[in-house]
């Protein structure tokens, strides 16, 4: 057998019991009653470190070697790469390291659960100053392995290839153009009647309404479901996906467009090249890539007067019984709802426009956090600083909608927020393509047709995994590398024009 | 560290594998859709193979020598035994002869699933005979390293201490009983009038109803649920236990009794000994052990007069919205619809008399082909002997309802099928030594307070887990080793009586 192939087996074993962690995840989340957890988070963590144990394995490290000498094709040399990359990384980190951040961390997690309610900073900073101490000590290891910097490295391990010199610069224009931007559109929003809609938004029409979208775009229900969970997300394995979403009974836009948004995830998943299933080469790119999938979906695609025309007469069917001619109901007026933009405290809640400014103040703060420029002890005034800043609210005191905001610190996410505005980057410039590519997509869109979409981004996105670096897959796809020219040029399109 | 520490450390390690494996097989059979079967096998048979590794490792079977010369108290002491015997298990079976059963076997079980339908044997032949093949091969392994025969080993893995020629003792005394009983039991019935009851069946009542019932029984929602699966069971783990049922929306007893027998089951898990949760001495002590906790709540409990009582008003409300004097809906009448006794051809559609007969036809045939007195192709005509002899059915021809109607040989389950009877008698003994020890019983169970029976079987049974062997067990707990008398009494007293 060549080491290639005992790798490949190899790596097709460690994909099996990533799969059973992952369903028994999603379980954790969507299904399990609240007594289950201890046993539950260390059942996983148990089988985490067998992983990593068998990634970090002395055998696949010589293998390694000996593979890339051999004849591999295109695909074959990609998997060696990112075999490589993931044995760097668990290799890199000494186990009791590993150890030691993943008890602060869970720590951390579980006391942030409680803290953020109580408005308690007190108590979480010393509980996050372990966290950051633990993830510098990462992030050094890692910077001795890859040399990218101490947060470079922490943001490599979610996107492969981005730096921080380049996030800078992309961040740097929209921090210039945005909050002028924001502006603007609120002060145009404002002249602008939206009316508020009433139905019965009840969980199973909600659900019935969001499973119609989802078959529409073309999820394929043979391969994932459709749950409830606390905090939505996609998970599972690419041959059964499952996503989750939460139901305000008040309200059906929330959970339509958190439904359309992880149906987006899904597709990238469930679109993932078959004959690579297991392997790291058949793996989704990169966080940024992956959200990408989500935004394009639900802000570049369903967030439109042509989408809102296919869905105006479903939601009426769905939460009134028939269709109606009460103009609250009008696919206008719904994509007045769809698209309004003001300043808020939660970036969970944030419109598309104010979005990046949330990300852009929490980058800048982790990166001198992990960087060693400021301490845990300076965050809340960091945020203050900044919210009030980029959006001219102050958080001075309220620590709970602050620094307390988001689970990702407590549970040593560092280097993981940029990613979410890469993406919207990311699929503001794919859809420009899409659209140039299509130019029946508008027309298609209105009719509820998301074939020929799909089919782009299956053939410019899905179906090569990790074959190639994100360069070069954006450059393919789109003509160049990552720009925020498209993603502002859709803003001002969307909300000026 | 001592031996000892080291071995439960190893296993603590094990049980947690042995979690996410269970959690992601009650997934397999209540969440997941068709699609996502195939890598769902894949993956939980190689994290299979990974458990099977580590308590096959060399280091684990010296451990075993060194820790029982330590100083150990009575439950490390039965740690290290149940250590053993898993171990041996795990050594005796060559990892070839394992795969090669385990193809066979998955194989034929999928296969089954079809073939039934299709009324189809001379398909389903051929691959019957390869996993019989590999059971004789394992049976004769495992006889290596017990010497228990080759199908008493088999018998063995499922309830330890269990002989075949205590088994042929039990069955015997029942074969010698039961045809003559029915028989009369039936006569008696066909003069008993028992009225249909009618009412809303909707999944939706059922499932509040069952829910209640299990409540009152004591079942622990904060460590458990119940949902739908095609087979009714009980997975999950002891924090997390799982059990389901189906629905049938014109009748609704047959998944209340369901739901009663899987918290039967449940109880037993939520009631092991915390203390040794993860280790293999604070697992259930058999699998008839298992089922006698099922029955004794489903048959000794619930399907007596006194459990009618306080289901009748229950269930008049949950599917008639309230309560009536329909004689049809009374105590009496649902009692003698939950106590009819019938000949039919599906054993798990019998009620408690004609049962044991289904079990014994399937053990002396099984019992008889492993041990190689017959073959594969003589199944279907010592089934319709068999079937005729004791119930006056014939199975000539019709395949579905005879010798293809259990999942358990297509997938390699040769030894468990006698288990469903010593669970029985098992059942009728201890419910026995509790009316005994507890006079207010019947009244308890008449108001639906169970606390008294379940305080009563954690700790004779539950809370021992694998602490005691089989027979000292029930011999602690009601006086003397299995019987089939009690059984045989209880059935003479409800149906004869």
């Amino acid at each position: 057998m060549s080491a290639y192939q005992e790798l490949h087996d190899h790596f097709e074993k460690i994909g099996d019991l990533r799969h059973v962690s992952a369903i028994a995840g999603w379980d954790e989340a969507a299904m399990m009653p609240p007594g289950g957890g201890e046993a539950r988070g260390r059942a996983l963590s148990t089988l985490g470190v067998v992983i990593h144990e068998m990634v970090a394995d002395p055998k696949v490290v010589a293998g390694i070697e000996t593979a890339a000498t051999e004849d591999l094709d295109a695909w074959q040399a990609a998997n060696v790469r990112e075999i490589r990359r993931a044995v760097r990384e668990a290799t890199a980190i000494p186990a009791d390291l590993l150890r030691a951040s993943s008890l602060a961390t869970s720590r951390s997690e579980q006391a942030w659960r409680r803290l953020r309610g109580e408005n308690n900073w007190e108590a979480m900073r010393p509980l996050l100053e372990e966290v950051v101490q633990r993830q510098r000590e990462i992030g050094d290891v890692l910077d001795g392995a890859t040399g990218l910097g101490r947060y470079g490295s922490l943001l490599d391990t979610f996107e492969p290839g981005a730096t921080t010199a380049m996030i800078d610069e992309l961040f740097g224009e929209l921090k210039s153009m945005l909050p002028g931007l924001v502006d603007e559109v609120i002060e145009r929003q404002s002249s602008e009647a939206c009316l508020p809609v009433s139905g019965d938004f009840s969980i199973e029409n909600q659900r019935a309404l969001g499973m119609e979208v989802m078959a529409a775009i073309g999820f394929d229900f043979d391969h994932g479901r459709l749950d409830v969970s606390h905090h939505p997300f996609c998970g599972g394995v690419p041959s059964d996906v499952r996503i989750t979403t939460r139901y305000n009974t008040d309200n059906f836009i929330e959970a339509l467009m958190g439904v359309i948004h992880e149906t987006g995830h899904a597709m990238y998943e469930q679109g993932l090249p078959d004959a690579w299933a297991n392997q790291p080469v058949g793996e989704a790119l990169s966080a940024g890539t992956h959200e990408s999938q989500s935004l394009l979906m639900e802000m570049q695609a369903c967030r439109t007067p042509e989408f809102l025309q296919f869905l105006a007469p479903r939601a009426q069917r769905a939460f009134l019984g028939q269709e109606t001619n009460d103009p609250a109901w009008s696919a206008d007026n719904l994509y007045r709802l769809y698209t309004r933009v003001r300043k808020s405290f939660i970036r969970v809640d944030a419109d598309e426009v104010t979005y990046p400014l949330h990300v852009i103040l929490r980058y800048e703060i982790e990166r001198d956090l992990i960087g060693g420029k400021i301490e845990v002890s300076h965050l809340p005034d960091a945020w203050n600083e900044k919210m009030t800043a980029y959006l001219g609210l102050s958080t001075a005191g309220n620590f709970t909608d602050g620094v307390l905001q988001d689970v990702h610190w407590p549970a040593g996410l560092f280097g993981y927020f940029p990613t979410y505005t890469l993406g919207a980057l990311t699929a503001a410039q794919l859809f420009a393509a899409a659209r140039r590519d299509l130019p029946e997509l508008p027309a298609d869109i209105s009719a509820g047709r998301f074939g020929s979409l799909v089919e782009w981004l299956r053939t410019n996105v899905h179906r090569k995994g990790s074959l190639l670096g994100f360069d070069e897959l954006l450059t393919e796809a789109t003509g160049s590398t990552l720009s925020a020219v498209p993603y502002l040029d859709h803003i001002r399109a969307r909300y000026l024009g």
